[in-house]
């Protein structure tokens, strides 16, 4: 996390920021001596806060119209900057660019979607990400007070999330945004480039990770899930994986390694899979591999729509529950989440996936957990990514708007 | 956890008091007015919360005998309770009491084991745990001052940890510590009654989790994993379990039942096991498994022992750490743990097991996974539980002091 290497004294005033937010938040406009009696800060201490939230942006001053008719010194209202909470997500899938957007209020305001070819440059990306943006909403986005942007990103993120929100004194030696973008093409990591290109184009702190996670993520705050605190989440596509929100909060791993259930083993010496072992849940779970196992489908929608007639197309989509099911029940056991999330377009298989999947879990769940029992279908479709990457920001970045200054590019 | 349902005003409170315990750690004694400059609390919030702590036993205060002598009011000083922080762990294994405490700088101090009978009843088991605690670190420990006691048992807990300190003032309706400790014996679930027995007989809160978990907690926080975020810990005893470790914390997961590696099914269609279901990791990696497999070495002291002359039991360990090997992998690219953990009897059989387990493990983990692999044996042995319990209190309840009447029996 961003925060972990700071000192006591600045974790000290954090915590103090953190309490008068709270109480703007919670109890809306107050003046400094309300302020003072409702979090127990000391004169001194709250005036100093308050500057700096002030100074950051994420505090605004007002003296109310009529306090200003009153003899002597007009009395200052703080309030929370109209923009402070305003957040948009970006998911840049492989083959298409999904942004979603929360208004002060964190309520989902728009979403939108726009599929590319698979070469499309990174710049390129981002213009496309920058045009859906300014279209959702009707305008009513205020860009330059945005709290943040998160970011998801295909392939996996180490020591996520990125954001140079915590850092903003120290630039990284010797590179400026615009060197960046510049060389962000042929980068082999491009994820480490680009919060600067983002944050070039919008002027505020950037987050960023693993598109599959940060879907986790959204399942459990706006989707199948709201509000539940642990949460496995698995995502049936082209390729498989998944998520696990551990009390609440996205749980990253090692190395930014948890969450990859495409790559268990289903099937012990089976096929060769992308990732360069054998028999991952991938190789017998993915899109491909059920076009694979039933060719005379043609694709996807092909495959879906032969389901009520075709007891072929079932028999494989049975056998693909079977072996979901059975790793789903090996990580239920370990780590015993509350609900499980089955999402990606197999997912809108229905009864067919899921009838398996279930018998699969109850199989090989340990009987006194069969009754815990909670598998659901995802509900956010493709845009979860972008919600997620916005979880993202609400979640570990409640003091983002500190660091920003609107309007600004560094 | 125990605070989830307080209101803001009571977590802004605790905010107060953890600010002004810290100071109190992190600096040594201090003066009112010191504490008000380091703590930016306003001199009204600080008096009725010092008034508080002190009320609470968590804090006393002292004049300093040189100040005795000026003239006008002595400035007092406040510092920690020198109790406070002292803990006992108590594991109630199956066949055994393991105790353990650690001193005010949260050193552990001493431990020790006793074994007894399967049908000792739960008051004979209570009084041998006071009597290994009584003869622990040469009656130093002053049980009159203690934060707490950390207790692990044998099975899932719901909705742990259990603690009767967090609700002081409500007392279960209709039952004394007596009453039930009358019933203890032929509850069907004797956890639940286990804290009130116990502090009957301590007088300060308890905190109640399965003992494998703790035995995982342990290891994260003094033992093998000392110091790592995120860790898996597998026990190979008599029964097959573990505990997962997740941002420093014990993960829990619903209904208590996370960390149950033992349950994960390991050979499709093999053996039933205790739990119900067939052919769980406990069925072919417990003790009993492994003296099935090899019925010629009598006990497992014999199996051991036979290990570096007999091929044939080399054999059956090495299919043991095969399988082990195989359901850790898919733990790990569920989780992605820092740190993997191997405990229990089995774990010193040492290489015969340790390397099956790490060639099955990077046969099935991700590639980009293996360099990452990092499996330890377990170094805190058979007290690893009341360990656990006492980091159960350390970590959970840094206040418990606040509720504690030294010397007081409920």
């Amino acid at each position: 996390m961003a925060h972990d290497h700071e000192g006591p004294l600045a974790r000290l005033r954090r915590g103090h920021e953190e309490l008068v937010l709270r109480q703007l938040r919670t109890h809306g406009p107050l003046s400094r001596g309300e302020l003072g009696r409702l979090t127990g800060l000391s004169r001194t201490t709250l005036y100093d806060i308050v500057a700096a939230l002030i100074d950051g942006g994420a505090v605004v001053a007002a003296v109310p119209a009529a306090a200003e008719r009153r003899r002597g010194r007009p009395v200052e209202t703080l309030s929370l900057h109209p923009g402070a909470g305003q957040a948009i997500g970006i998911d840049f899938a492989r083959r298409a660019v999904h942004v979603a957007a929360v208004n002060v209020a964190h309520e989902v305001i728009g979403s939108a979607s726009a599929p590319h070819g698979a070469g499309l440059t990174w710049g390129k990306r981002v213009d496309l990400a920058a045009r859906l943006v300014g279209g959702l909403a009707g305008g009513t986005l205020r860009l330059g007070s945005l709290s943040g942007i998160g970011v998801g990103v295909v392939g996996p993120v180490h020591d996520a999330p990125t954001t140079d929100a915590s850092t903003p004194d120290t630039p990284a030696p010797g590179t400026s945004g615009a060197e960046r973008a510049d060389s962000l093409e042929g980068a082999s990591r491009p994820h480490e480039d680009l919060p600067v290109l983002l944050r070039k184009r919008f002027g505020v702190p950037v987050l960023l990770d693993n598109n599959t996670r940060l879907a986790a993520l959204a399942e459990a705050t706006w989707g199948a899930a709201a509000g539940v605190q642990d949460v496995l989440y698995l995502r049936l596509s082209h390729g498989v994986g998944g998520g696990l929100v551990v009390g609440g909060a996205l749980h990253r791993g090692a190395h930014g390694l948890s969450g990859e259930f495409g790559h268990i083993t289903a099937e012990p010496g089976g096929r060769r899979c992308s990732c360069g072992k054998d028999g991952c849940l991938e190789t017998v779970a993915s899109i491909g591999a059920v076009l694979d196992a039933h060719p005379a489908a043609g694709d996807l929608a092909g495959f879906l729509a032969a389901l009520p007639v075709d007891p072929a197309a079932r028999r494989v989509l049975d056998d693909v529950g079977t072996r979901v099911g059975t790793v789903l029940a090996a990580v239920c056991n370990a780590v015993g989440p509350h609900v499980t999330v089955l999402g990606g377009e197999l997912a809108e298989a229905g009864p067919a996936l899921f009838e398996p999947v279930e018998r699969a879990l109850s199989a090989h769940l340990m009987p006194v957990s069969r009754p815990g029992i909670d598998l659901r279908p995802a509900t956010l479709g493709e845009v979860g990514g972008a919600l997620g990457a916005i979880a993202l920001v609400l979640h570990d970045s409640p003091l983002l708007t500190r660091y920003q200054t609107p309007n600004s590019v560094e």
